[in-house]
């Protein structure tokens, strides 16, 4: 049985992992019969949005206290997870893994990675596991191997894909329904909520990504 | 297409709507085609818990603010849900319909439902519309419907299945891969995680429950 890690960022789209990408990966893997393990960074977010208006909040929060939701208590803190006893990494996306497991969302392509962030994902890639990185979360990729040529999708052209280019990472433009699958770099992406307006439509791909992150693990 | 009514209590298993149970009822209804409308009470939650040790963490959140976490900020006041313009009403379980809906987690079968959410499904009732409930939140059933006779399932025989029959309801055993359809009063139950293990397991239970209520709405 695969022992997959999946990395969350907190519990809502605004300031957290995106929770339909986190669940719809969870299912996926599961009903894969791979064993999933949960991690997040034990240390405040960036910020508390309220989701019903949009707005900050002005309240603080940590990650893995609010990822803990997501996963029903079952979690650990990132800086205890293990590069050695996992076959693979997902991170779901969601403004969280832009503003909580780095700094994307206020720097852009000079965003930087936090280290217990880095340090897994760069252990696995060392180790050549495959790693999938869902919604914005390919910026992470981009940025962490962008001197291996990773090429990754974040969905249409724009802002995050310039970013992606500006680091020194190849993006490809793909719909929801669709995955890109870095061959070299062992590295499938798929854009989501970035350009997909329905869970179902997200589903597709995030399916797919699961299948695609197994078959490598 | 049919316009379904989704009554959330939060965001989370331990305070809140159970996000499994959530996301699972959401991919099933938009999977089906119906026009989905989420709704939560304006009000503070019970209390907050962290749900990385489990215990109550003396914050204080709101329970439409929270919810919408699940629905990505589309969600109204369910003061301002009309039994009219909907189809059917699905509750999702977790503790926040114990603990937030309605009194069950403190007062048992001495429980009382809160107006909104009282208001809202009487009135569905009344009119004949197919009303869903997963989880725990049958017991919210047993406390308007008991005098229709109302028959309802909460998994197995314990605490909860007997509260329900103290409130003058009926229960039956069911298991998380099994709906109950009391045909009479167009209400179906499944035990969601109140005794399944697993996501995928719990999932055959709700898409039942959907499809029944989708066929009656």
């Amino acid at each position: 049985m695969a022992k997959i890690g999946v990395i969350l960022s907190g519990c809502g789209v605004f300031d957290g992992t995106e929770i339909h990408e986190a669940i719809l990966t969870m299912l996926a893997l599961e009903r894969s019969g791979a064993d999933v393990f949960y991690y997040a960074p034990d240390a405040p977010q960036m910020h508390v949005v309220d989701h019903s208006t949009g707005t900050p909040s002005g309240e603080q929060r940590n990650i893995l206290a609010e990822s803990a939701r997501i996963s029903r208590g079952n979690i650990k803190p990132l800086s205890e997870a293990d590069a050695q006893t996992l076959d693979a990494v997902i991170v779901p996306g969601g403004f969280g893994a832009a503003k909580n497991l780095c700094t994307f969302a206020v720097a852009g392509a000079s965003m930087e990675v936090r280290l217990d962030v880095a340090r897994l994902l760069e252990s696995m890639f060392a180790q050549k596991k495959p790693l999938g990185f869902i919604c914005i979360a390919p910026v992470i990729a981009a940025k962490l191997f962008s001197g291996a040529g990773v090429v990754v999708t974040v969905g249409a052209a724009g802002q995050p894909s310039e970013a992606i280019e500006a680091m020194g990472a190849v993006h490809i433009v793909k719909t929801a329904g669709e995955i890109h699958v870095d061959e070299a770099n062992r590295i499938v992406s798929t854009p989501a909520y970035m350009v997909g307006q329905s869970m179902s439509e997200i589903a597709v791909g995030i399916d797919l990504l699961v299948a695609e992150v197994l078959k490598r693990a």
